[in-house]
Order: C-alpha cells, then structure tokens, then sequence
C-alpha cells in the first residue's frame, strides 16, 4: 500500500516538487507539469505528454532529450485540466507547434482538447494523440475506445525521437498515430494499489487469481484465472497480444514487459525468458526490448506485455538515443542536446479576463456568487459521503475534487464580482477556476457547465427573467453533453441534471416564479438522482467494481442534486 | 508476494538467463554471474561486485562501462559460492588485478575470501573490500561488523569509476574503502518480501508499524515505531544518518533515498522533498542524488537513506559517468567504451585435478562415497522439516541447500571414486561440488569441513586407523571454525559437531571401533543438536525473528547430526 505521505490531498504535489528537486539539473516545473529546462530548439515541434500521476515513471519521468518536451501532471490516476494542459503546453511549445499525446481516457480527452482548442484560437497549431493500445479495453470493431496503457511509452518516445529528428507538425503526428496504430498491450493484474490516505486497496482480486486485461487502474478486463505458473502467463500474454496482429505487419518487433509496481524485476526477467522464447518460436525478430517499470500504478500487483511492430521508420525511432530522467537509450548527440537554457520557465497569461457589467448584470452576479458560495458549503459537508459511493465504482476522489472545484469557483468568482463583473465574466472566472483546480473528469464539466451559462446570461443589459435562467441553464446542460457525451441513463450528472433541466424549464414556461420552480425541478433532480442507483455505468473510464454500483447512486448525479438544494436556498432566501 | 515463477528451485537461473536476453548487447553471462560483454582494457583493474540475488538493480544491473566489470551472482538472498565468485573473478580480470565488493556478510565474506585466495594462488592479485554502510547494525565501536546495505551501490561505483580511470589496484582498494568509510545509511521496513514458492513473508512488520534499521533482508533492526508521516520519517532518517557523520568530512554530500521494492516513486519523491529541505536546514550541499530502486529486496516495503561524506576525489568519482543495464549516469566516453568485443566468455579450468590413490586409500574413498551417499538419502528425506526449522529465523532454504549440497557432492565423489582417486581426491572432489551448488554459508562451511578431512586422510598409504579417522574428523572441524567463526553456544553446526568431534577422539582413544565409537558420537550430537533448541543465536546474518527461535533447534546442528547419523549406518553396515 502507499504508506508515506504528509497529506493525502499535497502528495502530488509533494511528489512534484521532490521528483523537481532531484532532477533540476534537467527538468523545471511550470503551472500544471513539468518541461525541460531547455528551449526547445527553432523549428522543432514540442511533445507534450500526460495523464493523471501514480504512473512514474509516465510521465513526468520521461521528460528530456529525445522524448517529451513536457508533460502535464494531474492528480493520482486524475486527468489534469486543461488549464493545466494548456499551460504546459504554451511552456513547452517553440516555433513548430504542437503535440498533446495522453491515453484515451475521458477525462484526459476533454482536457486535452479544450486545451488543444484554446491553442488553436492562439494561433499555436496543436494536435492530439490519443493511445489505444489495450486489446481488453474494447474489440477490434471499437479499437477508437480502447484506453492507452503501457503503449504510452513506445507512442510518446517515437513521437518525440521524431520531433528530435526534425519532422514537421504533420510527420510528428502522422508517425505517433502510426505507432499507436501498430502496439499492442495487454496486461494482468493479481492485486489492487491503494492511494494515499485511503485505507484498502482501489480494487481487489482474490488471492491466487489474476484479472486478465485490467487497466492501470483496475479498470473491468476480459476475465479472471488462476494465477499461472510464468511460462503459462508468458504465453497466454503472448498469444493474446499476437492474436492483434495489425495487418501488413513485418517479423520485427519491440517488446515491453512492464511492471506495475510490486512485481519486481526479477519475477519481470522471468516472465521475459518464456516471452523471448515464444515471440522467437513465431519468426518474431526482437529489437531493442524493455523490461522493469515503464508505467507504473502506484503498487499494483502485476504486468503486460506491448508489443510493436515495427517498420523501419518506427524501428529507427525506438531507437534513437533519449536522455530523460527515468530512461536513457544511446548516446544523445552532445549538439542537439545543447539547446539554449530555459529563461522563461512559464507562461502565467491564462488570468480570465474581467469585463465590467451592466449594474443589473452585476447584481445578478452577486446572487451566482452566494449560489456558488452555498454550493461549496453543501460540497465541504458531502466530502466524505460523496467520496463514501464514488468509491464504489470508481477512485473515491469526487468529494474531494467537488470541494476544491466549488472552493476554487467561489473565490474567483468573488474576484471577479469585487472588479465589477457581470454574470458571464463572474461565471466564466468560476468556471475557469473549477475546471483549473479541480482537474479530471467532473473539474472539466462543471467548468463547461458555467461557461455555457454565463454565455447565455451575457454582461450588460436587464436582470435576467425566470426565463433567461432556465435557457441558460438548458445551455449548461448542452454544454455538458457536448464535452461528455454521456446520455440519460449512463449513470452521470447528466442523470440529474436532465430532468432538473426539464423541470425548471416547464414551471417557468408555464408561469411559476424562479424560487419555486427552481425548488421543483431541485425535487424532481433528487428523486433521479436517487434512481441512479438502478443503473449501470456506461460511459467514461469504467471500473471493474461497476457491476457493484448497482444499489449505489452515481456521485456526480448526487453532488449535482446536493447544488442544486444549496442553490435553490439561496433563490429562496436571497442572500 | 512474489508471484511469477517456474520453479522456487530454478528462480535465479531463469531470472538470469531473461536479464542475459534482455541486455544481450551489453553482458554475458559465465558460470556463477555476469560480465561485461567487452574484455577489460589492458592496464585496466577489474571490479567484481556480487553477493545474494533478489536485489536488483543490484548487483548484475551494474555491470558495464564506468560500474562493475562483473557480478557473482547467489541465490536469492544467499552467497555466491567461492566457485562462483572465482569464476567470474577469473572472466573478469584482465592484467590489472581484481578488486572483490561485496556486502559484509559471513557468507559472503567466506566465499569471496576464499575465491581470493585461491585467485593469488594463482598469481592473480586479488582485494576484498566488504562495505560496511548499515549504521544499525552494529555501534560504532564495532563498525567493521556493520553490514552492508545501499552503500553497496556507492562503493561499487565509486570503484568502477577509480579502476575506469586508470587508477592502479592498490588505488582502487583504497578508494573503495575510503568510499565505504564515508558511506552511512539508515533504512525502515513496513513489510516483508516473500521468496519464491514460499506462502508467507520471510518476515512481518505489524500494520501501521515500520521496523527502524531493518537490513535488506529483514534482519534485525534497532526498534520499531508507529508509521509516521513522510516529513516525520525523513526526520528520523536524516538525524539517524547525520548522527554518524564521520570525523573530518566537510559539507558536500551525495544521498540516495533508496525504495525497498514496494515503496513507490512517488512516495520517495515525496520523502525526498522533506530530507532535501533538511540536509538544506544543515548547511549541506546535495551532488547529484539519487532516489528510485536501486538496492531493493524482492517486494519489501520501506526504504533507507544513504548519505556520502565527499571529499574532492569521491565527488569526482560519483559523478563519472556510468553505462549499465539498470543505470546510467553522464556521457560514458565513446574511446574509452570501444573496448574489444568479448571472445572468451567463461574460463572451465575449474575442475578438480585427479590424483590416483593407493588401493587402501580407494577403498577408504568407496566408503565415503556411501557414506556421502547415505548423507544425500537422508537430506532429501528432511528437506522440508529443515526448511520449517531454518524459516523460524533465517531464509528456510537449509534444507534446499543441504540437499544441492549432498547430491552435487556424491556426484562428484562418485566421478572421482570412479577415475581410481584416494580419499583425499575423492573429499576433496565432494567439497568442491557441495561449496560450489549449495552456495551460501552451509556450503561453503561443509565444503571446508570435507576438504579438511580429506587433507588429513591422504590419498596414499595403509587403510586409516579409527584414529586416523578421529583425527581427520578434528581437522574438518578445525576448518569449519577458522572459516565459520562460530564458537559453541552460538547455535550454529559447532553445536553439534564439537560434542560429535570431542566423542569420537575420546571412544577412539579408550579403545572403541570406529563403528561403534561414531555411533556413541552421534548419539551425543543428536543431543547436543535438540539442545540448541534453547539458544539464542550469536552469530552470521540473525533475523528479527532470531528471539523466536528459542524453543526450535539450529537447522545446521540438526542436519549434522542426521549427516552424522546416516553415516553412522554405513559404517556400522558396510555399503
């Protein structure tokens, strides 16, 4: 288990600031990562990687010559925001433009993008790869699902090796998205990590058994079996990654068995005995393979085997030499790694911009700020409860990442209230803020949510009628649907906020004031998010406990309803 | 738990052959551990690290350019073989002399002394330099008893880099010494490792708990005390280590937060950050520290803090730059790295010469042969109950031991018996084989034991007398003590074997046939053995559990005296 920590809610942030201790000589930290504290080079595109922490050496570990330019950090096994991504991104990016690559996880998608647009508006071209190479994840008819594991590492090190090379924005992106295209992962999992402060494991398996095709996370695989003995293990790895041979593929290969994080190296060199003998009964020619921990999961029990096929573009990027302060391949040529010293070490213009309202406008801000004010406090006394059944399913952080969402929401909002602003601007500030603070899945969202109101609800002009809220909060809800794609009854916010939606929508058509029609549809939210408990998550990064939520309510339909309560207090009460 | 393996029995062999794969390109593997797959340049001193497996990186993850020339390489947790350590010594050396590190312990300082010897009998100049870094281990009045833990790691590179820079041998062994004088390291375990094939951990820490001062394998340490918080441990680590600055040393300084095998990155990161800021608080200046994995003990949890006292020239050394399978450190440079690919991978010139006997000395040899023999039967019979007893308070691989041990000893007997050799030639051969199989402490010592004997007997002349025989079993005891250090009462062998020894000269000298007399001796040291039931151990590598084994015999006295026993049979029926 994870045993050393100060506070649950710093460690990555003490993780940060002692990993950018040890490796100052080559790494700095910037707003939301981690990027080489050297310039990168003129017409040279960045790479910059990411995902959630708990997978060192991914990502951070991975940041240096001849591999990533950056790389985001958000929370423990938590998509950073795409403030952070931004951030990073901006930090690291030259005169070439730009890669994001992470794996396809929700959270990690939104964030990635969003950040990826707020670049493009910026005139900085930016591209996304998103890692697929889990073969239990989803069937080939659905290879776009797939979630990126251990294939992190061989998509992030071409792309970079290419960007190190020379390539244009164009070939660094061709050439990741070829690799993605031929790795393949597949993994075992024999026991669960715990993350700091948390008293049991994320997820279990049965002493003796193994799951088979886990994720990183102890997300839902293909089955459970006996533990083998290693050279079994070795050739059922073997023969389920061969079984995804990608068409048009060649004899030669690099493999990666990797380590999770208390299966150590020498169980790994076992295993690898049988694996080079198997790929070598197949005709299979073995270049340049990887054994130990590449990416970890905190101290998950257990491996995978990647495999990539190679062609002689990607065989010559494997190759080329890296120098990062987890990995090291070759010998990095002493000129291109003498690139100019970092000066600039972040860029810190991503402040919200405050516009002055009208003064009804203003006034409309005051009461968001008390809305938001009471969402907080609702959020700070849920925290344990709503951690309580995110827990069930998934990794029991949404109180926690609700209070700083709420917290980070109030306090800019205020900001923005105290310069003058009106609704949007004081909205847009809470959004922002959210989604910068909180990060992940639920951070993004409600930060899309409160834009999308505030853009409805606009400055200047007249108080906004009962009827002006309930279209901005409809636009809210689109908002969210947009980023999240879930539908009513995925088992999310959406579950919630959709009859919540609807309600409020038909009181105020049909006359009701907004306090009282604001309280129905808060009534109505309640009660569905209440039957979330008979559904079953269908979207989003599913966990293997899945099937137990069942008889659980979904967190973010909860914590939507327990807003939704605090809200309507305060429209009834005034504040 | 450890998980993946074949067979417990084949472990190391199949964790070695992966590695070999694995790093094909830059070691080689000869009988008894790992070279590097470049002769040694002419002019160029050889280091030789080694020891137990079960830690890596250390001790085979070292080997290449700046580092180690070559690793012996145990059975888990068990020493080398002096066979082995002469092996590899014997690939590795080139015109310069051969510098042995290891950690200090009885095994390890028996094998490797041995393996000197017999590598300046052969006009090979040879040093032993034992590290000694572990400051709970022993006061600092008996610092040469310290046993050596993650310091390991700076010695050996502190060596390699010396002998990579031309330094002569005697400059080598100074500096490695110099190393280890300047090398203090504390470390803590929240919970044990579990070897290969075994159900329960080779030792336990109460949840919530960490044993302070806890060696690699889990041997005793200085106390124990409630988990703390990871600013509060990096407290404890930083005051532990810092109490044992040594006298003269200025304020440079290099770390190394070592994690055992389950203690993850991002908890030393975390760790780390609070013991930067404190050696900070002390005025010292940090060098290139290193925090990961570098001395690991299969999955156990903890770490240890390493400091190293700098001065000019070790600062200079440990900042050399290195090329090795598991670590990388600087620019390794290209001309000194081109050494001559490898072409000799293994000198054979190992087997033992032999010599024909008289017939009466071969007839004497045809009885020991059954007589080693019967010792074999009986060991593979008790296997498992001497695992049992040996588990209470060390590695419970006696019983696996004495059976390698006595099967590889008849074998080679047998060969010997069969080329016409005496009895000297005939235990000699037997010695050879047992040290060489078994490894560990119990081989080498029986090894010691047979070669003794059969010094004393000859290879010439009459039959032996019961004297003759009284006298040569005194030998063999004389040997395992000069070797072992072990005085009675400490509840090793001796415990049985001097009572044993002491009975036989005594029958003997009364008159008694041998039959009889070695009969009345075994009887004695049957006694003698259950005896020991009630000892505490005092010497070789104790086990917290060492208080525990009160109440369970020494396994070495038990199978002496079922070796004793067994051969009792033989004589008292001829074979």
């Amino acid at each position: 288990m994870t045993r050393l920590y100060n506070d649950p809610h710093t460690f990555t942030d003490d993780m940060l600031a002692g990993f950018l201790d040890v490796h100052r000589d080559s790494v700095t930290g910037v707003p939301g990562g981690v990027v080489r504290n050297t310039e990168t080079r003129p017409g040279k595109v960045a790479v910059v990687v990411g995902g959630g922490s708990g997978h060192y050496p991914a990502f951070c570990g991975v940041v240096g010559q001849g591999f990533a330019d950056g790389a985001v950090v958000g929370n423990i096994f938590t998509s950073p925001s795409a403030q952070d991504a931004y951030s990073v991104g901006k930090a690291a990016v030259g005169t070439a433009g730009l890669l994001f690559s992470t794996g396809n996880y929700a959270g990690d998608v939104m964030n990635f993008t969003l950040a990826q647009e707020r670049l493009i508006n910026e005139g900085i071209d930016t591209r996304v790869v998103f890692v697929t190479d889990d073969v239990a994840s989803a069937p080939t008819s659905e290879m776009h699902k797939r979630r990126g594991i251990a294939g992190d590492f061989v998509v992030f090190k071409v792309a970079g090796a290419a960007a190190e090379e020379g390539y244009d924005l164009d070939s660094v992106e061709r050439v990741a998205r070829h690799a993605n295209d031929r790795t393949r992962t597949l993994g075992v999992a024999f026991a669960g990590c715990t993350m700091p402060g948390a008293d049991a494991p994320l997820f279990t398996v049965p002493p003796g058994r193994m799951g088979v095709g886990l994720g990183i996370h102890g997300e839902p695989g293909v089955g459970e079996d006996a533990l083998p003995r290693a050279a079994d293990l070795a050739q059922r790895l073997v023969s389920g990654v061969l079984a995804e041979k990608p068409a048009g593929s060649g004899n030669r290969v690099t493999a990666l068995l990797n380590g999770l994080g208390t299966t150590k190296y020498e169980e790994l060199f076992v295993v690898w005995r049988s694996v080079a003998g198997l790929l070598a009964d197949q005709g299979l020619e073995i270049v340049a393979p990887e054994v130990g921990e590449l990416v970890t999961s905190l101290d998950m029990a257990g491996c995978s085997l990647t495999l990539v096929f190679l062609d002689d573009e990607l065989e010559r990027l494997w190759l080329a030499p890296a120098d990062t302060p987890a990995y090291r391949k070759g010998r990095v040529d002493v000129a291109s790694a003498a690139s100019a010293r970092r000066t600039t070490t972040s860029d810190e213009s991503t402040t919200t911009v405050i516009r002055p309202g009208s003064e009804e406008s203003h006034a409309c801000a005051r009461t968001i700020v008390s809305a938001l004010d009471a969402m907080a406090s609702a959020m700070a006394q849920a925290e344990d409860e709503l951690g309580r059944i995110d827990a069930v399913a998934g990794d029991g952080d949404h109180g926690r990442g609700m209070v700083k969402g709420t917290s980070a929401a109030v306090a800019a909002a205020r900001d923005a209230l105290n310069a003058g602003s009106g609704a949007q601007s004081v909205l847009e500030a809470a959004g922002d803020a959210w989604a910068g603070k909180a990060g992940g899945t639920s951070g993004v969202l409600w930060g899309a949510i409160l834009r999308g109101i505030g853009e409805r609800l606009g400055d200047d002009g007249e108080a906004p009628s009962a009827s002006d809220v309930a279209d901005a909060v409809q636009t809210g809800l689109l908002m969210l649907q947009r980023l999240g794609k879930a539908q009513l009854g995925d088992k999310t916010m959406v579950d919630a906020f959709a009859p919540f939606t609807e309600t409020l929508v038909e009181c105020v058509r049909s006359g009701t004031g907004l306090p009282a029609a604001w309280l129905e549809a808060t009534r109505v939210c309640e009660t569905a998010a209440q039957a979330t408990a008979d559904l079953r998550p269908r979207v989003g990064r599913a966990r293997p406990l899945a099937e137990l939520s069942i008889g659980t309510p979904d967190a973010g339909a909860t914590s939507f309803a327990l807003c939704a309560h605090a809200v309507a207090d305060v429209l009834k009460y005034g504040r």
